[in-house]
C-alpha cells in the first residue's frame, strides 16, 4: 500500500493541548510543515474568534474540522434550547474559521444541573439526537457548514455519546438529509465487524465521509478517557482502515487526535508534533 | 412490569470471587435462599472438580452455566490445538457439573508466548473464533453440551473477544448450527441500538437466548476490567431490557456476575448476595 501524502497530515489541537494554547500550536505546526489543524472550541474561545482566524491566515494554514458541537440529549426543553442556541454560535465559528465541516459529538443520556446521569431512557436520548442534528442541520444547511456525526466508542455511550456505530450514524445522514456526513475516528470504530461496509455506505456518491481521525487502540488501555496511543503504538491496523476509507472515495485530512494524560501530553510538545508527522507517514 | 421471580436468581461465583472460596460461596447461597450459580473454572480447580460437584449437589444447587471456555485465536497452529484440547476438557468439566450451557469467551487478537497482543489481523482473529467454535462443537454437540457465545463489550475486542455484538453472534450460529447459543450480558450489550431486533432473533424457535447476565454500567467507569456496579447503581435500564428477553421467549435464570475490585470486592460477601437478592427483586 502506498504510503499516505504528507500533506493530507492534520494535527488536531487536543493532542498538544495540556502543552500549548492555540496561538503555540499553530507556530509549531507552520514550523514543522503541517499545513493542517482542527482547533477545539475551548482553545479558539481562549485566544480569541477573530485572533485565531487571523493567526490560522498568517500562518497559512487550513482546517480540517472544528471540535465541536452536539450533546444534544437534555433534561428539559429549556436546557435543550440553549444547547441549540449554543450550537447555532458554534457553526458561526466554524465558519467563521473556515472549517469543512463541525464536528458533533452528540450527547449521551440526559444530565441533571449538577452533570450526572439522570435518565436511563438510552432510545429517548437517541431520539433527542435525532431531533437536535434535524434542527441544527436548519440553521447550518443555508449556512454551509456541513455537520459530522462522529460515532464515539460505545464505552462512551452512557455520558459522551450515544451514537456508537457508523450504522446508526449512516441511518440518522438516510433519516435528515444533505449537509449531514460522518467522522470517522479509528479509535471509536476499529472493533466494528461491520465497519468496510458502513464506510463503503457512507463512501461514492453519498459523500459522507467529512473526517477521519488517527490514533491508536493500546492493550492494555488505563483510562477510559485519557489513555489514547500513538498511530503505531496500539493494535489498530491502520493501513486496512485507511484503505477501506480509500476505496471509498475519500482524499481528505488524516486529523491525529491523541488524548493521552499520562504520556503523549506530558511530552515536549515539538517531539509530539514530529512524532506525528513520522508515524503518519510510517505506520498509517 | 412484574417483579422478576426470586427463584431465577443465580450468582456468578466471580461476584464474590475476592473474598471467598467455591466451598463457602456454595454454602452462603444456599444459607441465603439462592438457588442457582454459575461457577469459574478456576475456582472449581482450587476446590477439585469431585468435590464440587458434591458440593454443589448436597447444598441443592443447580448451575446457570459455566465460565468459562473460549479463546480461540492463536499465533501458531500448536498453541490452537492446545486450546481446543483445554477447551474439550472444559466441556468435560461442565458436563460433570450439570451445567445448561458452556460460556465461550472467544478471545481477542493472537497473543505471543508472553501474553502481548502479536496481531493487528481482527478479520483473521474472527476467522479463527468462527473455526474453533466449529471444532469444538464437533466435541460439545454429541456430548450433549451447549456452547453460549458471550458478545462482550467493543472495549475487549483486543484482549479479550473479538465478538462484540449480539449481531455478530448470531450471524456464528447461523453459520455453525445447533448446539451453539449465545449469553446475554448487559454489561456488555446494553449500548446496541440493534439490541432488542438481535434478541429477537436469538429467541422463539431459534433457541439461542442460553444466558442472561446482569450487573451494572457505572458513570464514570474507572477501570476496563474491574469496575462493574450492582444493579441499580448505574444507567441500565434493566427492566426493558429483561422484557425484551421475556418477549423472545427467555425464561431461563438471572446470573448476577460483577467485578469490582474497589467496591463490592471489598465488601462483607454475606452484604453482597443479600445486596444481590434485594437489587434483583427491586431494580431488575
Amino acid at each position: 500500500m502506498r504510503e499516505p501524502d504528507p500533506n493530507l497530515l492534520s494535527i488536531n489541537t487536543a493532542t498538544v493541548r495540556a502543552q500549548w494554547q492555540l496561538p503555540e500550536i499553530i507556530a509549531g505546526c507552520a514550523r514543522r510543515g503541517i499545513r493542517m489543524i482542527s482547533p477545539w472550541r475551548d482553545q479558539v474561545a481562549a485566544t480569541g474568534l477573530k485572533e485565531s482566524v487571523q493567526r490560522i491566515k498568517d500562518a497559512g494554514l487550513a482546517l480540517s474540522g472544528y471540535c465541536r458541537g452536539g450533546m444534544f440529549p437534555a433534561i428539559d426543553g429549556k436546557t435543550r434550547r440553549a444547547a441549540l442556541d449554543d450550537n447555532k454560535r458554534t457553526v458561526d465559528e466554524a465558519l467563521a474559521l473556515g472549517a469543512p465541516c463541525l464536528v458533533l459529538v452528540v450527547g449521551g443520556l440526559p444530565k441533571d444541573e449538577r452533570g450526572r446521569v439522570a435518565s436511563k431512557d438510552l432510545i429517548g436520548a437517541r431520539a433527542m439526537v435525532r431531533d437536535g442534528i434535524g434542527e441544527l442541520l436548519e440553521y447550518a444547511r443555508p449556512s454551509g457548514m456541513p455537520l459530522a456525526i462522529e460515532p464515539l466508542h460505545p464505552m462512551y455511550a452512557a455520558d459522551r455519546a450515544c451514537v456508537n456505530t457508523m450504522s446508526h450514524a449512516n441511518d440518522l445522514c438516510d433519516e435528515l438529509g444533505g449537509g449531514l456526513g460522518i467522522a470517522v475516528d479509528v479509535y471509536h470504530v476499529w472493533w466494528d465487524p461491520q465497519l468496510e461496509r458502513e464506510i463503503e455506505r457512507a463512501g461514492g456518491h453519498s459523500g459522507r465521509l467529512m473526517a477521519y481521525h488517527l490514533c491508536d487502540w493500546l492493550v492494555p488501555t488505563k483510562d477510559l478517557l485519557l489513555d489514547r496511543g500513538m498511530m503505531g503504538d496500539g493494535v489498530v491496523d491502520l493501513p486496512r482502515i485507511r484503505g477501506w476509507m480509500e476505496a471509498a472515495g475519500y482524499r481528505g485530512p488524516h486529523e491525529v487526535e491523541i488524548f493521552s494524560a499520562n504520556d503523549w501530553w506530558k511530552r515536549d510538545p515539538d517531539e509530539v508534533l514530529a512524532t506525528c508527522v513520522e508515524r503518519h507517514r510510517s505506520v498509517c
